[in-house]
Formats: structure tokens, C-alpha cells, sequence
């Protein structure tokens, strides 16, 4: 089969076996993926990775020991918790220490033509989802995870910094949940698909101080940090969504005066993000930048890396 | 009256008129104050101070307007809010965004013979503290706060980072409220008094690797935060207590990927405070390095700044 292949922070197309699954998993067959920044990182050699990456996708299942699963369109949560420790007893898989990543972490990842995962990672996507929006399951599971930590009050002022793919998500998703959102960012282009989604928007080159009880930190850059302590209220709390590869320079002086709460925020639940992408209340299609084969994937990332490219999606047959 | 006087950078002791109080406020006579790192970093000119330092103090009053005060040995909160706007209304006094601060920001603190605080500010001491743990009120006040801001069950394990003056009070407050505390710090000497009060103590040498649920970050050093971060499990909290005059390097992803939350805390209520000073469960009287008359401050200032040294203290007069 065709596989993505990361090794040494080069990327290419390789030919591999199928792989076999094991009892309990799925064989999967790749519909659309979704390059997400952590599979730029990957590329990168932040992590020392080396393998098949990707983590987003739509695919369809060949072989399961579920027999409700076999040709049925899914997605999938990509932590392979052990299920056995007491994370994974107390219902917090995605932190099980000794978990496998779909994609990240020693388990190959989605953009190949097949690959695995357990049944219990598996949503079946509804028909009236389009497979271009179900490939955002993973990424708006990961805004939805802020209403699961924070209770955002309905009609609360939120600021999210940042209008790049999470940000855009993340201001979507909040703004949907009722919250009164301003997302802060610095492309014109990228505001105006969040605006389409009801969300309000600013050019980020002058903050508020002290103006919001909630912020996202969305920004992916080594300042949005000290700008989203700038932007809280005293008591307010901090959503960090962006990992910076760099320490981030912290004053922690205002945090401590003004007794902010920082929360760190990654993968969600599924269930609500596919409730959502169901509801069709987010703006997806404008956040497609482009689309390529699978066999194309090294032209595919080399576009989803050109400054201002939003989702840039994988097919294994463009039909 | 003498008065302690910082300016540029120096530290001296003036002749002052006594101040006059305004309505609301009494006139107090200082019995004792104590020496925190805040007045030592005023003194090196971190927040460009000209004045006359001092927020941690035991006080006779003179004259008030409530006929209770006079002749009332007492302590007192340390901001003085406007009372009027929307954080005062709440009862957030102490974030007020026009409030003034004794001894910190545009109130002439108490390292003086005399000095005003408003009457609501001012708690009167019960007979059974004596007055060298009575002085503490402020900075256990501060300890106290964290016990607001989170909820940490009882017999619930936690690290404690740092055995200087904040680190060994916070460690004492969160045992006594029935925490399973572990000091972390650096000075024998000084870890000998946390375990006096119950306390488990380990030299920092070597810290375990997501160990707590709940960790407190009272270092005063600009490593203590990635120290807290390794130190605190996956969806563990983290009270940053140390303000530090550097930006601090933060690796924000463990801190996403473990979806770790961190809050800042500064100060607290004194009613507990007072509680647990009458209580006679912490260990202070070993705390107190050195003690001084107001008018060798300028001694007293050196000698705290010592390595080492805990609380200094400085009495009006040395009976």
C-alpha cells in the first residue's frame, strides 16, 4: 500500500504492507485526511519522529470483529489508552502514560491507504455530514474540550487570539455554545470566515487590557502568551491551546497579582464535536485551502507549510 | 516621627511629621513589622518605589472614628480598595484596579512610628497571639488564599516547591488544613521547621516526575515553574505563589498536552489567618532570624537580605 513516510524531517511516499489488525481493532481504508500543524511539527523533527504521521481523518471500515462496523464511514480518537491504568479506569484515557498516538506517538498514522485502530476509538459519522467537514471531527473535538474544562456562562464575553486553523476553530465552536466571541487575528481574509460564523472580530495589533473574563491562547507564537495575560481580567482564566516550540517567556508577576488561572487544553470527546459538525452551524468550506491525492502528499505538505494556507486535505481517490 | 525611606535604590531612616488620618481611617503606632521579600525588592528598585516601605505589622491605635479601635492591638489588610466600583461591589477588593497598597503602592507603609489604615482594613488581635506571631498575619493570610482559590481534599498529597519564608508558611497552612504536604527546598536547617509542624520534607535535588495532583510553586526562582510542571501529574493544579523579577522561560506543552491548570495567588483573607495563628499549630518562632529596632532598619534591611536568613523583624521599641 502507499504510505506517508517521516524520517530524518523528510517526507515521502513509500510502499508498504498492509498492516494486520489485531483483535479489537479495525482495518480501516483511508477516505480524506486532514494535515493538522502537529504533523508540520512532526515533519519538523520536534519530536524525533519518525513513521507514517496523520491524525485527522475520515476513513471506512474493511475488517472489524464489531459487525456493525464493516463499511461504515468513520472517525476515530486517536489515543490508544492501555485500559488498564488508573487514568483509563477513571474515564481519562488521553492521559494514560502509556498510551500510542494515532500518528504521533508509535502508531502509524492515517495518511496511508489502510491502517488500525481499536473499535472503541470509532464514531460512525452521520449521513448528513459531508466528508470534507467530518474530517474536522478531531481538530473541533479539540475547541470543544475548552467547554468540557471551563463553564463559559452563555452570552460570557470570550476573547481567542489567534486566527489560524484552531483559532478559527476554537471561536466557532464557542461562539456556537453561545458565548459572545471576539477572535483577535491579523489576516483579513481569515477573520472574515469567522465573522460568516457570527463570531466578532479585531485586528490584533492593539489589545485591551484587562477587557475578558475568559481568553484562548491560539496564536502558535511565542508572544500570544504575555498578550492573553494582557487581555484578562483580574480572577479570569486562560485557555492554552497553542504548544510553542520554544519556552515561552512568562511574567508571571500580573498572573499572581491578578490571580489568573492558566488551563492547558488538548484532545476532547467526539460526541460533541460530531453533534456540532452535524448542526452545520460551523464554517468549514472556506477553511479548506486546498486539496490533493494522498500520492501527492509531499506537494500537499509543502502547500499546507505557505503562510496563510488554512486545512490543506488528503484523498486517497480524489472522485 | 521616624520613618523607613526608600529612594533610588537606598534605604534610610527620616524624620517625618507624623501623618494625619482622614475620616475613616485610624491613626496606629507600629508595635512590630516584619520584613517580606516584596519590601527587599521594592529596595532594589523593581517597581521604581520612592517611599516608606512595610505591610506586615502589628499596630496599637491611637485614634479612630470607631470608638471600639482605640487602645486595640491589631494587624490590617494591606489594599486599600475605592469601594465604589464593580470589583469592590463584589467584594474583590483586593483587585480593585484603583486601589492603593500600604507600604507597596501610594500609602506610606507601616516601617514607621505612626501611620493611617481605613478602619474596615484593621483586624484586632485575640490576647492569646503574641505579638511576634501575630506579624506573620499577612504573609499567612496569603498561604490561607490558596485554600479560596482551590479546593484540595483532605489527606490530599502536596508538593510544596521552595522552604524560604512563603514556602515553609504555605506548607504549614495547607497541612494543618489536613493536606498530606511535601516540602521541597534546598536548606536543612529550614525543612527542620516544616517537619515540626507534621510536614514531609525532601532535599530538591531529584524531583519525581508527574507525582501530585496539586503542587505549589514558592521558589522564588525562575526555574521553580518548569520544576512545578514536572513535579504535577496530567490534569493536576499548580498555585504559582513566587512573583519573580525575570520573565520566566515556560515550556507551555506539558503543560497543554497534560492539560495542567495553573493559578496565580497573591493575597488572602485574614480571618483564617488569624484563626490559625490563635491556633498555635505553626511553627514560627523558629522562622524569626533576626530581630531589630525600627531605627536600625537599615541593619535590619542588610541582614535580611543575607542568604539564608528568614524573617527579620522590626519593633518600635525593644521592650
Amino acid at each position: 500500500m502507499n504510505a506517508v513516510h517521516i524520517a530524518a524531517g523528510r517526507l515521502s511516499l513509500i510502499r508498504r504492507p498492509t498492516p494486520r489488525r489485531q483483535p479489537g481493532h479495525s482495518l480501516l481504508r483511508l477516505v480524506c485526511g486532514g494535515i493538522c500543524n502537529t504533523d508540520i511539527e512532526l515533519l519538523r523533527g520536534y519530536y524525533g519522529f519518525s513513521g507514517t504521521p496523520g491524525h485527522e481523518f475520515v476513513a471506512e471500515v474493511l475488517e472489524s470483529d464489531d459487525p456493525r462496523l464493516p463499511g461504515r464511514r468513520v472517525t476515530g480518537e486517536i489515543n490508544l489508552p492501555c485500559r488498564r491504568c488508573g487514568w483509563c479506569l477513571r474515564g481519562l484515557g488521553r492521559h494514560c502514560p502509556h498510551r500510542t498516538v494515532l500518528g504521533i506517538v508509535k502508531h502509524p498514522g492515517a495518511f496511508s491507504d489502510f491502517f488500525t485502530l481499536p473499535d472503541e476509538n470509532l464514531h460512525v459519522i452521520p449521513n448528513t455530514i459531508p466528508t470534507q467537514h467530518a474530517v474536522f471531527a478531531e481538530p473541533v473535538a479539540a475547541a470543544c474540550e475548552i467547554l468540557d474544562q471551563v463553564r463559559i456562562p452563555k452570552a460570557a464575553p470570550v476573547a481567542v487570539l489567534g486566527d489560524g486553523k484552531l483559532g478559527l476553530l476554537i471561536a466557532q465552536v464557542l461562539q456556537a455554545h453561545g458565548a459572545q466571541v471576539t477572535l483577535y487575528g491579523r489576516h483579513k481574509s481569515k477573520l472574515k470566515i469567522a465573522r460568516a460564523a457570527g463570531v466578532a472580530t479585531e485586528i490584533s495589533n492593539k489589545l485591551p487590557r484587562a477587557a475578558y473574563d475568559y481568553s484562548v491562547e491560539a496564536t502558535g507564537s511565542s508572544d500570544g502568551l504575555t498578550a492573553a495575560v494582557q487581555i484578562t481580567r483580574p480572577r479570569g482564566t486562560i485557555i492554552l491551546k497553542s504548544t510553542v516550540h520554544d519556552r515561552v517567556p512568562l511574567d508571571t508577576a500580573p498572573v499572581i497579582v491578578n490571580e489568573i488561572t492558566l488551563i492547558g487544553s488538548r484532545c476532547g470527546r467526539f460526541e460533541p464535536a460530531l453533534k456540532l459538525l452535524k448542526s452545520g452551524r460551523l464554517q468549514l468550506d472556506q477553511m479548506i485551502s486546498d486539496q490533493f491525492a494522498l500520492t501527492d502528499a509531499p506537494r500537499a505538505f509543502a502547500r499546507a507549510q505557505e503562510p496563510g494556507v488554512l486545512k490543506v486535505l488528503l484523498w486517497r481517490q480524489i472522485l
